[in-house]
């Protein structure tokens, strides 16, 4: 991400913002569960770089359990996590799908399971933003580390001290 | 747009950032140029709204030019546009489909037709924006207007004076 925005180092505030809005924040959804929508969409989306990324931080959020976010990233309705983390995650998938796709059984299922109209909101946008910075990484063929080791030390600082300062490198 | 960011204050002037450095802030990619990629990018994700109001703003800055601007929305590569302009709005349908469907083909074909490393980067995430913000208003079923005079009246204000004080309504 960072060797992408030294093209354009007038858009990095912009989205370091964004990021941190939506995923640091502080917000009545828990940091792992958004970090766990963001990773959701980008392996809905293919993209490693950014699926690697937000696990890891997911990770962090979680004191480590590494199984349980990488149930929940790649089969979220029979990974053991809550109904209403379940229904959030079925959500961002429809965005994923398209803003189209998103009917109001979605909806519905989200708020039985008592998300709220801002948490609905949040969730459409992180994945909605995830469908963008998930093609800004892999339209423009971003180097994608392989060694675990590095998102793992990157995830570390950004679960302790957010986006703002730059996003996953 | 602006019905959705009330939802969440804090975030609306990222997101204006964003947009007006992407469309508006002075590049070598022309107004008329940035704008037709959001128009065509929401066309190909069926973003009623989004198309209708960049086309509109593009008309604008095209001095009016309503039957080039829907031809080159609608089937670019038979448009009486630029080989340019074609070659970008190629790039911007193949980012469209995800990341990984951008080819070095693709690249090579806007290099070929003299756009630069920082024009591909800034078309590849305009595009990938808009699939972000495509999501955003129909994930969350905004109200899109009927009346194309709506959408004039605002595309006016917009394509002069740019995106930080607010989204099209």
């Amino acid at each position: 991400m960072r060797a992408l925005l030294a093209f354009r180092p007038e858009i990095a505030p912009a989205l370091g913002a964004l990021t941190d809005e939506l995923l640091h924040a502080p917000n009545s959804l828990t940091h792992a569960e958004r970090e766990l929508i963001a990773a959701r969409v980008s392996h809905l989306n293919d993209c490693t770089f950014c699926r690697e990324s937000h696990a890891a931080i997911a990770v962090c959020h979680l004191g480590g359990r590494e199984e349980l976010v990488a149930a929940a990233v790649a089969d979220p309705e029979r990974a053991p996590i809550s109904e209403k983390l379940r229904a959030l995650l079925a959500l961002a998938g429809r965005v994923q799908q398209g803003g189209g796709a998103v009917g109001d059984g979605d909806v519905a299922r989200a708020r039985s399971e008592g998300v709220t109209d801002r948490e609905i909101h949040d969730t459409v946008l992180i994945a909605a933003a995830f469908c963008m910075f998930n093609r800004y990484v892999d339209g423009l063929a971003a180097w994608t580390p392989t060694d675990p080791e590095m998102y793992r030390q990157r995830a570390r600082l950004t679960a302790e001290h957010g986006y703002a300062a730059g996003p996953p490198r």
